[in-house]
């Protein structure tokens, strides 16, 4: 799905300074210092205690770094999970999910030419510690190619990987391991995270779906690759070293990372993995698996190096429920990250080497409401998880186990096998079946699908889009002065770039360096991409080209 | 408008224990005691500095506190008014509230009875530290009264306050000064606001419209008070000893708080004061004067007391905004309490009382959503600010304007007054013209005219009702010490329950004790309540009735 979105030209005022700005400013400045002293205190003063994030990291310099996404996950995504999941195992009505134990703050999420970023803007705010455009990967405003904590942490002796469970090209992941002017150039985006440019293979560990944009029409890796120029990059990559896993039985050949020689190239879908909701345990690893398959084989394999790693885990398909605006495979989505984020603070608080966790969202999807008013009375307050729990299935899957129905009563199908048996929805009109029946369009009978379970559960959502409200920032550190020092910068309200500012400081990167190295890289290269000033719209619309870069 | 709502009875199954919860648990504890680890360190090591909070409060004991409660503002809202206020002043993209420099968690809402909360349920939680039903007013699931912080407060000898801009009897500071089955009953809540209850006066000031249920029928404090026995509770009040002010100019000659004789009775108007974008200066005060008012009255009063003041300051009407769609008049009222906290920072930084601020939300209200999709076709990522800016009034307003039209050519009044001068908007059709001339309906003019200006900006509601998402957590403290405190103990992800054990812990308030001093309120006079027994449909809904209190 193209998320390039067409520029908006505001006309603006001369630019003014604000008084109010300054004053606020200076109060930052003084929660800041304040952390500090706390984070000065503890430094000289407390030599240790086994309360306190308990692992005694063997190095200083040997840092692991695990940045985690959820795409599209907004704040609504966590009461909407968490409520589900105390209806569906029957917990306390203070239960939460794992994640709210490590909230620390929120991010703003604009991308440089619009107050709702895609999440190939929001990414490279993340990998390279600026604001973008919306459909940028790895690129700054002016489309020249910017410098990436993945490729700075490798350039640094670290070792780097991608986990997601959408295609491995897409925005989030490509947006750390690759250079783009716009997120549809996924082939050339693939030729990058193999090394096909200047600063050669940068990528140790890739585990994810879309296959699709490493090989061309049918061949021994799936039956329909959709590269344009013909080439086998899965054949490439064995070729240059890359051990290839492409299906559930060869993952598990790697023993959860114990059994893995790096580089790996792990794609196992054309596309998406399914939603944890539809997911066939015997057929693709969760989440959490493909995590610590990661985990496991980076630890090895920096296990005798005075540099950690550097892995970006992206709960990716959480966007993909919201664009569809499916509450019932969001939440599952939303837990199966959650237990992922969980496998990852065990594995820090097991390491002996400093770990620290960062985990946050590119934007919101979906404009999700936990409330929706479905007639014009005046509306009750409150929602029902209980139909998200009835849910068997994604809208995803049931419109194609509709469209694949070929037996020779439809209606009498739907009714029973998709109505009652997977959503156990049984209030439904004739015309709603009607509409289930002969819809031949996948993505209306989809949307229908949704609609139906949505508006049961009173679940609302504004767009298909995504929208501009701020998202939370979790982190956990297993050394006591790291977990300050967090604190100390991203703590309460930041921009999404103070994140990645954050990362690469961590990692003692110099991104404009590494930007420096990345000049000559193709970054147009298999598109006829549409000229776009962007940088006028840009100042339209803005005003002024001021903190592109936060740090 | 009454906010009871119907209750749900879900069915569970039996209660099971989470292992994963446990973990959790762990978690949290370690990360509070390292929190604990950086307030103990600070206490013994660092003495003073300049640049921490910088005052010296004088005694160990005399405290202030300042609870504000925005009413209805979820996290779209900080993120609708950040980039409004960016737009209309032209300020650079990272520019941000003064509320968002203050940041420390969120808040998880639900009530006792729904995962929905209304303002009764969810400022009971707030001044009781209990979860309660939607619609109880200080009163606890089995509609006991139950002691609140300011109650507590008064009794230990604190001031005590109450600043909204609703009715000084609505649910927000009704909870903290009142004891009643159902919100509805604002008559009896203004008796116990004066002190006719158990307690006697607890209350030494309040500020906030409302004066409709302080009066009956025709009187020298206006024209129709509502009040059903026909008393006067003004004229009482005042024989009573209260001072009272009914106007602006009675407002001004308490001159910001410096010629205040309290208790202080301040109803400046019969129902709400007006939406700030509507709001006559010289008719009725802004939030901010109204709490500069307060906070130098109080202090006043305090200063040869060993004790100092709670005042609760609601930005009552956010959550109006968001019930009536309106985001034009939303956008205003969070830039006008967002100046009222500032204020109160200021004040606290000036103060030599240790003072502390507490801001957070009882909910979320109208499912607002900081982006919407307004054509079938995919959706571009963005929204518009500028039609925010171009609204002069708000649709409550303006629906008023149209109503009261007594020419004789409505249509090119609505079109020429209204939507050009008014709203900026040309591209109306003619069906929306006709629908504005011809709905007699206000509130249904008040919804078009919203919609309208909604849909330009691509701003997105769900619902009139209020949504479940967490809300953000805010503070300030000027003294370390009480800083670290404060985050220890609500820095994250926290029910609303502990933000109100908080406080009473920090007053030294005992609020099981408070609640043993009026069990006898009178808290069902007043009104034929419905007999329900909401206990049954709590534990029906929720399985246990556990975890009430979070203390």
């Amino acid at each position: 799905m193209t998320e390039v979105n067409e520029n908006t030209a505001l006309l603006g005022t001369s630019p003014t300074k604000s008084r109010f700005r300054l004053k606020a400013k200076t109060r930052k400045i003084m929660i800041a210092t304040f952390v500090l002293f706390a984070l000065a205190a503890l430094l000289f003063q407390i030599s240790d205690s086994s309360t306190v994030p308990h692992t005694k990291p063997k190095s200083d310099n040997k840092k692991n770094v695990i940045f985690f996404v959820t795409d599209g996950m907004g704040p609504a995504s966590l009461s909407l999970a968490r409520s589900f999941r105390q209806y569906k195992y029957d917990l306390p009505m203070n239960d939460t999910l794992f994640l709210d134990h490590y909230l620390i703050g929120s991010s703003r999420t604009r991308s440089s030419d619009s107050l709702v970023t895609d999440s190939a803007a929001g990414a490279t705010a993340f990998s390279c510690a600026l604001k973008s455009y919306n459909g940028a990967i790895g690129v700054d405003p002016f489309n020249a190619p910017c410098g990436t904590i993945l490729e700075g942490a490798k350039l640094n002796g670290y070792m780097t990987g991608l986990v997601v469970t959408t295609r491995i090209t897409d925005a989030t992941p490509a947006s750390f391991s690759a250079h783009a002017d716009f997120r549809i150039q996924e082939d050339l985006i693939a030729l990058h995270q193999l090394g096909n440019y200047p600063l050669g293979r940068m990528v140790d560990l890739m585990i994810g779906g879309g296959r699709t944009h490493y090989y061309s029409g049918k061949s021994r890796y799936g039956p329909s690759g959709t590269r344009k120029d013909n080439r086998n990059l899965i054949d490439e990559a064995i070729n240059n070293g890359w051990q290839y896993v492409g299906s559930r039985s060869e993952f598990d050949s790697l023993k959860l990372g114990h059994n893995v020689s790096l580089p790996l190239l792990g794609l196992l879908a054309d596309y998406d993995i399914p939603f944890d909701l539809d997911r066939s345990h015997s057929k693709y690893p969760s989440l959490e698996e493909q995590t610590i398959t990661a985990l496991n084989a980076l630890s090895a394999a920096t296990k005798n190096s005075d540099k950690g790693f550097f892995l970006l885990v992206e709960g990716s398909r959480i966007d993909h429920a919201g664009h569809q605006n499916d509450p019932a495979a969001q939440v599952r989505e939303v837990l199966a990250f959650d237990r992922a984020f969980k496998a990852a603070v065990e594995f820090a608080e097991n390491s002996d080497v400093e770990t620290i966790l960062i985990s946050t969202s590119d934007h919101e999807t979906g404009g999700l409401v936990t409330a929706r008013q479905v007639t014009d009375d005046y509306p009750e307050y409150l929602w029902y998880p209980q139909v998200l729990d009835n849910a068997q299935h994604s809208g995803e899957y049931l419109q194609m186990k509709i469209l694949n129905y070929d037996g020779n009563n439809k209606k009498e199908f739907v009714a029973k096998e998709v109505l009652k048996n997977d959503l156990n929805i049984t209030d439904y009109t004739e015309n709603d079946l009607h509409e289930l029946v002969t819809l031949a369009d996948g993505s209306k009978l989809q949307e229908k699908l949704n609609d139906m379970v949505s508006v049961r559960a009173q679940v609302g959502w504004t767009t298909h889009g995504h929208s501009a409200v701020d998202v939370n920032i979790y982190a956990f550190a297993n050394k006591q002065e790291t977990w300050l020092d967090i604190l100390k910068n991203l703590q309460g309200n930041h921009e999404n770039t103070e994140i990645g500012s954050f990362m690469a400081r961590y990692m003692g990167i110099d991104l404009v360096k590494v930007t420096g190295l990345i000049n000559e890289t193709d970054h147009s290269a298999g598109i006829n991409v549409k000229e776009i000033n962007r940088v006028d719209l840009y100042d339209k619309y803005h005003h002024k080209l001021l903190n592109l870069r936060n740090d």
